[in-house]
């Protein structure tokens, strides 16, 4: 697979934060105030996250600008996503505050594409929402904080154990490939 | 409490309609593409619903334009919220079709204020999906399809059996409310 020219652009362009972490080689999208990356331990496969390009906590602290730019890259990847992953839907979700789960202080909208019955094994169509939830969703252990880990584990844990963090190589992997479709989206 | 302007504007634009429902006397919020209503069974104090005026399904039907409006007006409705209610986070949240959990075929944009440990009595500060996921979160009792019910029924129930549809009375005191403090709020 030869590497897409947004791939290059994006290494160039780099290196981009999500929060504290250097993330540069897992970002597919990059936009002038926003950019979108393949996740660590995805709840679903092409679960992906988009993220402003500044490092801000809340949803309130993105210039209007950034919030536009933002949920067009949003919608833009969602629709790739749901396309590439061949989806129906998709839960598209913000824990906007550590006291609404937020686990990375950097605001980041969770896509992830959903299809009938892909959680009947896991517990149900809403178990997707629990998963978000565990501390295995994103980079969450890495950045729990005391106190937490108690209050979470009343809520009842669905099977995250078998999610294992993904090697460099398969996430850069994904990254290239979906860079690669994105290119092929309509601009609208 | 004198009614107003924005509600006045509101119910001379009217009627709004939220799929095949019509909302204009829960409105408190009203923009070139987009509305804010407050909910018929709100999961915590101050949980409502941002949607487009226009009545379409999915994220990826809305223009960039109305993407734009919608999100401008959630990141400005959740910082009213989340002042008037006293929160510290919130919750945002988008069912993209009915394999995510979408009840009511139009796009809608849940925002919920979120204080720290608000849900320990309810199973945790992640039950607020479950909750969401209720059949009685929005409309979804008056909207649900045949086969679902099983489905969802896997999931454990929260005990959702306490939050009574509100009255038409309440609703409206609610959005008078809200249309009010919107109107404090600064345009950027």
């Amino acid at each position: 697979m030869s590497i897409p020219t947004s791939i290059t652009q994006i290494l160039k362009a780099g290196p981009i934060h999500f929060g504290p972490f250097i993330v540069t080689t897992q970002v597919f999208h990059l936009t002038p105030h926003t950019y979108a990356l393949v996740n660590l331990k995805p709840i679903l496969p092409g679960h992906v996250l988009i993220s402003p390009r500044r490092v801000v906590p809340r949803v309130t602290d993105l210039t209007p600008t950034e919030t536009s730019d933002l949920f067009l890259t949003v919608r833009r990847v969602a629709r790739m996503i749901e396309r590439v992953y061949g989806a129906s839907s998709l839960n598209i979700a913000i824990q906007d505050g550590a006291d609404a789960g937020q686990s990375v202080p950097h605001v980041h909208a969770h896509v992830i594409p959903r299809k009938r019955g892909d959680l009947d094994d896991k517990g149900g169509m809403d178990a997707v929402y629990e998963m978000l939830d565990g501390e295995e969703g994103d980079l969450r252990d890495v950045f729990s904080k005391d106190g937490d880990e108690g209050r979470r584990r009343r809520f009842p844990r669905v099977d995250n154990d078998e999610r294992k963090p993904r090697s460099a190589e398969e996430m850069e992997g994904e990254a290239w490939r979906l860079a690669g479709e994105m290119e092929k989206e309509l601009d609208d």
